[in-house]
């Protein structure tokens, strides 16, 4: 798993096992500020603080221990704090819960903060889809009366539920919660934290505030430990969340000599490039043309839905590949992008995407005017009805791809850079499952450089709340590619136009762009 | 007032006006950040924090009010925090609550945060007598199963009571209260946060903490405005606590340049010596000499208490003076101080503090062969019987004094230093009137230094908790006083018993020590 992988990064974590001096006559300073002194060495800062209850047990603690304890510490860009203390012999689990809030799914994972170590993960639907699809519809819903406290609300009660949930799998309980990272956009983060929304999308786009600091967990109404905290990871402004910074930390791509971009395909299409020395980013939602496109791409990954797809060019069969190899009932992202593209090579779209009748065969029906593809046939589905795709999802997908290829090569542009620069190119996708580069390069979504430059990263949201949750420089990190990160508002002129245009083709107009094609 | 006097001090305090620049398109960072920077500016620190709540309704009152806002904002030695922050025309009333919070007595002083003004005063028991009248009574209570727990809502139920009733005289609502401040010795203060205090009179003397940060009031159970907080003074270890702090932060003993003294005469004595450089500590429960003494002195400051005492020299007649000029129900510590100094020079008294009979005259009476003294006849007091002091009481009285004393030659003794040195005897005590210095030395109480290096303080302890509230620079201060003390455990040895025993006359056996008497 990508996140296990991260874990064995140099580095220490925030549990630290600590011995103190005993006090004597001579040195008789008081149990809390004593530990929060021999913490402050341990962590390198320059002060440790501790709150009323980590405190309330300390004395017997550590004179029933020998002075001897395991501490869980956390020090957000300014501020360390002693989370949770107890016997240097204790065995229970001090776990953290690693959130990807997003706007329709949640993602959460269970971290071992002692060992570092992923011990599961779930994803459930976030409840706010209850009162609207998306960010706008539930800003929208936070200007009734207590519509922020009833977002928050149902934001909160699923993130329990499903840490409850996951907790059981783990035969933890959610006392053994002692700390969130929670990574966010902007909008998803405020209604989390129970702030207000309405200004955001109102120019000049103001939101409530950029850093949220750490949150008492119980502050939020969130079920854990008693004195569990919640980080939730800062913005930069309305449109470029917590989950984006948290995507660049986990590419590592703020700290590369070379220019590398990371693109995470989610319900928008997010670009950040750049290097260590600047990094710029730039929203999808760039214009009538981007709206919506890549979301309606598929399903969230779950068990059963495809996530490969193989067409052989010769039979025109279909080899698919299921989460979990369950009987089909949908398709995700990945699976989308692999289908086009296996589509396109074995000749049953031409170059504007159109599903092409004779090539199709037996698997083109009509219905109310509109060709539609059939993927899994009912006998095989696991639906009971069959999966099939439309004209009109192609030709979302044709935009959608155009406007992603469209805003690389803008991004690019602007800063004096081709795309053949890139030396590394980061996919992130909260799909849930990995893109295969040589799909998207095959349909002209991202830019034909040689494989190797690639890389997959799935969902580098959560990858980097993970990392604040177990690596103690990643908030130093955060605040530093906040400091960095230039916004660029995409100006969707006619040059943009007319490279949307010639990028509606699969994989493009120009053809010279896509040689390995 | 004291303490009104205190205020008119230069420097700023807590509440400022503030105007942000709006917001753009080209400045388009958050509200809460764009506060806490123009805050941090205005504030000269490197970082002001905002909790939640004060930011959740800040947008809305940004735009509301052209970006004009009142803020309360608090800072300790290391954090500014936002408490509160309302629109730049509200005039309602942002308050704070100074509390002395004793062992037996706790005063309160309400105060205008942004006048820096005192609105009012109070004082009741603490509630925690119900357990035991002493510091050690309520260690032993706190064993108990939720023996803290208990303590800890006895306290804080009796200040809430005490500051409702407050406000109401002041036509406020607890709501207007935002900043609390509580100055009191290491386990009153332990026992306020509900931290354990088992360990503090157990050698080697730990406390659990030294410092208790600044805490959210309804953390405590503190009825307040929602975001209110509170700052409970720190201590230096088990027997030194803030209310002592407090008190040097009072005076200002720690700025000044020449060797000055304050004496605290409350339950026990509590001395400091010190200037700018150096400040030794030195507590007054140094040996069974010396216990008790002074709480014994009289009961606490009220209305229709003895204040102070003069006897005609010639007629023996009492001229008494009580608080508020009600009938005589009791006499307070000045008041016996007054009235030994004025029955030894009416000759009422010898030099050992025995009542002579024959001067006496009427005014003595004997009970359980007990002399007892006769102050108020029961047809002039408020109580409907006699008040009256016994023989015991002015014995009890002559070895306070003796110990006081004692304890003042040999704190200056050890620095090498003699009673004259000192430039400034300030006499602070929680028994809410001004002893006289005259008669604290006419009864060799104090030394006989001119009068004029004599300052008579009161409450210190509620008021260093009011400068915190009102001065910025105050818990800086408190820091550095933190770091200057050095504690002096009294060696109660021969030579240390022999000083004691000379002392036990009035004024002293070397009347050379007392050339004014």
């Amino acid at each position: 798993m990508h996140g296990a992988q991260k874990m064995i990064d140099p580095g220490k974590g925030w549990v630290t096992h600590i011995t103190l001096e005993p006090p004597s006559l001579k040195d008789n300073s008081a149990d809390g500020d004593r530990l929060c002194r021999a913490l402050a060495k341990e962590f390198n800062v320059g002060r440790v603080e501790a709150a009323l209850p980590p405190v309330r047990q300390l004395p017997a603690l550590l004179r029933e221990h020998r002075y001897s304890l395991r501490c869980l510490v956390f020090k957000d860009h300014e501020r360390a704090q002693l989370i949770h203390a107890t016997a240097g012999n204790d065995q229970s689990k001090i776990a953290g819960l690693a959130v990807d809030l997003g706007t329709s799914r949640v993602v959460i994972r269970l971290i071992d903060l002692e060992a570092r170590q992923t011990l599961g993960e779930s994803s459930f639907d976030n409840r706010q889809a209850a009162v609207g699809p998306d960010v706008l519809a539930r800003i929208h819903h936070a200007d009734e009366p207590h519509g922020v406290e009833q977002l928050q609300r149902m934001a909160v009660k699923a993130v329990n539920a499903g840490a409850e949930d996951l907790c059981r799998k783990n035969n933890l309980s959610l006392e053994n919660i002692h700390l969130f990272c929670v990574a966010g956009n902007t909008a998803m983060s405020h209604l989390f934290a129970g702030l207000p929304v309405h200004w955001m999308i109102r120019e000049p786009y103001i939101p409530a505030v950029n850093r949220f600091g750490v949150v008492p967990a119980a502050e939020l109404g969130l079920s854990a430990a008693s004195n569990a905290h919640v980080v939730i990871l800062p913005n930069v402004g309305s449109y470029f969340g917590g989950d984006l910074i948290s995507g660049i930390l986990d590419t590592g791509l703020h700290e590369q000599e070379e220019t590398s971009i990371l693109v995470d395909v989610g319900t928008n299409a997010e670009v950040v490039l750049g290097n260590r020395d600047w990094l710029m980013a730039c929203a999808g939602a760039a214009g009538p043309a981007l709206e919506g496109g890549m979301s309606r791409m598929g399903t969230t990954a779950a068990p059963g839905v495809i996530d490969r797809v193989r067409i052989d060019p010769q039979t025109r069969q279909f080899d698919l590949h299921t989460i979990d190899d369950l009987p089909p009932t949908g398709i995700c992202g990945s699976g989308v992008i692999d289908l086009a593209a296996q589509l396109f090579r074995a000749g049953m779209i031409d170059i504007r995407g159109k599903l092409l009748a004779e090539a199709c065969a037996d698997h083109l029906s009509m219905d109310n005017q509109m060709a539609r593809l059939t993927i899994v046939p009912q006998s095989r589905s696991g639906t009971g009805s069959d999966l099939r795709i439309s004209q009109a999802d192609l030709d979302s997908l044709v935009r959608s791809k155009a406007a992603m290829y469209t805003i690389l090569e803008t991004i690019t542009a602007a800063m004096g850079l081709s795309l053949n620069d890139l030396q590394t190119f980061f996919v992130a996708g909260t799909f849930g499952s990995l893109i295969d580069p040589r799909s998207a390069i095959t349909i002209g979504m991202m830019p034909d450089l040689p494989l190797g430059r690639y890389r997959s990263m799935g969902n580098t949201s959560l990858g980097g709340a993970v990392r604040v949750l177990t690596e103690r420089d990643a908030m130093d990190q955060i605040e530093n590619i906040r400091e960095k990160i230039t916004y660029l508002e995409l100006n969707v002129n006619q040059d943009f136009m007319n490279r949307f245009s010639a990028a509606k083709f699969i994989p493009h107009t120009d053809k010279s762009k896509f040689p390995s094609c």
